[in-house]
């Protein structure tokens, strides 16, 4: 993964910068009634004889605006996930934001009550989409494709009760990856887990654990079906223990088990899956542990969840609980649902939680304190005279056309120092200086921030310097 | 613009393969009948004594699904003009999808009618964003910031009647730039003028022009406020005319607009603001036409429309009408509206209407006829032999852990002739090639696609060489 660890080593240092999260909730007067605004709010809080009132201006609950520092963040991890998924032969999907209500009809089970409606304002009846997978086997079955390997990142909507502190939100961002067809088994799952652990690994946020579970086995074992109950008691052992290659191997010659042919086929192909796990160098990274359990209704055969064994720099800082920050599994029938002959289609694929992999990040940044650029701006126009706006507007056109990034004070006559501290507190690492001197003498001056020095270049060279210069840097 | 040039060289050519769209919607015939879906249906469509119903599958209405090929389009686009976003010095935004619903209110006018709000199940009444603008207002207002320059590319919904033909649909990207605070006139305005000039140019759409109007100036003359309805019918002869410097020059020494306070100081910025596009080398792209209304409520000041004036190869292609393709201006009040004592922040900025861009590009790839790649993959892994599986998949997990962009096929015995066909068919240039022979004698087949050239190189040196080739080409 040096891809990543490249990125990392480069632009990860410049990340770890103070997040302050803006204030959540403003309160504030209302002075100027905008009608329908402040009748919203009289009537709820109305008072007698009294034109001002409060009201809240915020997000709705559970929702947060992303600050330009979260921003960064943000897309320094998305990059760093959508490369791996790019990595891995993926094509880019996208779907709308909401869908027919009867399509997310009975997919979710006992989740269903969380999913939000669209109000009936004449027309189809909607939902907002509740997470990635199911708008994917609706769009295989509606074009007919038996087969395909894609990567999603958007938005998903749940009413959840929101706890904020553990980074659950109503609206959050899903990163998905998966591979619908029918192949030999076990292959396309194992290269899932190893999708997972690359960005795990990529992203350096500590150790970490895949627990594999599997959903038919677990039934078998755990819903009893079809066993004597004194059977089902003596396996229930094995719910509590979880390991590697040694743990499927002894439950594989369990003759308690290898008398049920579903849980065998199952064991089967979960030896198949971790020889391909060693294979890929990562079996030492997954446990499996029938006591993992995953909510939702699609999931058949193998299902995992990602855990982080211990945060980056867990001495240095408060305990957070993340929970899974990865998860996914097999669906074998969820296309099938949509089909009108009920036929199949077998997928596998996996979830990044990223917003659980931001609040850890931006939780490392706020202890190390360091600081995050907001923009890009490589260069600024500056002039110590008054009335040189002109010259200043002429300049900043020829950089931008040049594909240079520069930026410039909106007044006529800014002070020298007011332009030396905006570079200076903005990060940017460059600035040019046009005064009356240098234009007398065809000439700019360049300033390099850090290091305070100036150098004069002929006005004609200025834009072939610069690009030079940022080249090197 | 080098830098969206140089994109456009080297990636561009790529890109106008032909664009196939899914079919918008297949009707299917629903066998198993999944309780709730097919009760949905049956209410509407039952027939008496059938268990069989017909039920559409399908996205909502004035909605799409992107396909792979579309991803490749609008990502190249996006990028572009988020380049040229932060070229210009704007920070990163997100919002959340929906805001309180009383947010929205009184912002838009006639508009507020296609707004999508949500069904209330408790809690917060709540909209889906109808566009960026207002909740940059929103979040300016909440954290008390009296300036920003940002940009935010989301989506946007709006009830309109969708006609799909033109590129209008009911959820929409948009891309927003905008500038908050109180600066010196017009400077801002004239940037933002110049970054629609850089994008429309950089994406190569053909000749455009925007046009220009001042909503005050406008409202003064055509609304007729304040003026006695003879003079008002003399300066509506303004209304009809268009041009540059020298038509704002003219209305500038009528006495008849010189009377009016409000229209004259308005004409001395919009004379100022010519100025500056001088300066900024694209004034003779700029057309003020008091012709020109928008729609929205929260504009004051200047307003400005770009429209292309041909599709790029108007004479192969079947007319497209795109209508604008950029819009923006100038919003002073609206900020004041979230706040407490109506404190006014001014603001301008502009959208970039990047669905009708994707419109056009894709009409003109269509018309072209080129391949466009959908995945990135650099290197494909095969074997001539049987029972080679285990060798392709450590060999490929090398190729991911190094970076490199690999694929393989999900079976135990394919093909030579499979392996390779799919590397023609989906553009991979390299393919490891591994067998017996190979394994026996510690080396690898590398193949080169395009001229079918191979060569055998040490298998410890795979990783390297390959990486070298791939920074060559």
């Amino acid at each position: 993964m040096p891809q990543l660890a490249l990125l990392y080593g480069r632009a990860w240092a410049a990340l770890f910068g103070q997040l302050r999260r803006p204030p959540r909730a403003v309160c504030i007067q209302m002075v100027h009634s905008r009608s329908q605004v402040a009748e919203a709010v009289l009537t709820s809080q109305q008072k007698p004889h009294q034109e001002k009132s409060n009201f809240i201006i915020k997000t709705p609950k559970g929702t947060r605006d992303l600050s330009p520092q979260q921003m960064v963040v943000r897309e320094k991890i998305l990059d760093m996930v959508v490369s791996c998924f790019k990595r891995h032969g993926a094509k880019g999907l996208d779907t709308p934001a909401f869908e027919l209500k009867e399509m997310l009809t009975e997919k979710y089970g006992e989740d269903s009550g969380l999913i939000y409606d669209l109000k009936d304002q004449g027309g189809e009846l909607l939902s907002l989409r509740y997470d990635l997978t199911v708008p994917f086997a609706r769009y295989l079955a509606m074009n007919k494709l038996k087969k395909m390997k894609r990567y999603h990142v958007g938005k998903v909507w749940r009413r959840e009760s929101p706890t904020i502190v553990q980074g659950r939100y109503r609206e959050f961002c899903q990163c998905d990856f998966d591979i619908a067809g029918q192949f030999d088994p076990m292959i396309p799952d194992a290269e899932c887990l190893k999708i997972i652990c690359e960005i795990l690994s990529g992203l350096q946020l500590g150790d970490f654990l895949i627990k594999i579970s599997w959903k038919d086995v677990r039934h078998e074992m755990v819903a009893k079906k079809g066993l004597a109950p004194e059977v089902a008691d003596q396996i229930g052992d094995y719910v509590q223990c979880h390991g590697g290659v040694s743990l499927v191997e002894q439950m594989f010659q369990d003759p308690r088990l290898s008398q049920n042919k579903q849980a065998l086929e199952g064991l089967g192909d979960l030896k198949l899956l971790f020889e391909y796990l060693t294979l890929f160098g990562i079996a030492e990274k997954i446990s499996f542990d029938l006591s993992l359990a995953r909510g939702l209704d699609y999931y058949t055969g193998v299902i995992y969840e990602a855990v982080l064994l211990q945060t980056p720099a867990q001495a240095e800082e408060e305990p957070l609980n993340v929970g899974s920050v990865a998860a996914g599994g097999r669906y074998d029938g969820l296309v099938g649902m949509f089909d009108p002959k009920g036929h199949k289609v077998p997928c596998v694929g996996l979830s990044i939680g990223v917003e659980r992999i931001f609040s850890i990040v931006e939780q490392r940044m706020k202890t190390f304190g360091e600081k995050v650029r907001t923009t890009e701006t490589q260069v600024f126009v500056a002039t110590p005279q008054k009335n040189f706006l002109q010259e200043r507007l002429k300049l900043i056109a020829e950089l931008w056309d040049a594909g240079i990034k520069a930026e410039l004070l909106y007044k006529n006559n800014p002070k020298l120092l007011t332009q030396l501290h905006y570079c200076e507190n903005t990060g940017i690492p460059l600035v040019v200086i046009i005064g009356e001197q240098e234009l007398k003498e065809g000439v700019i001056k360049l300033r390099l921030v850090a290091s305070r020095e100036e150098v004069a270049i002929k006005r004609e060279n200025l834009v072939a310097e610069i690009q030079k210069r940022l080249s090197e840097s």
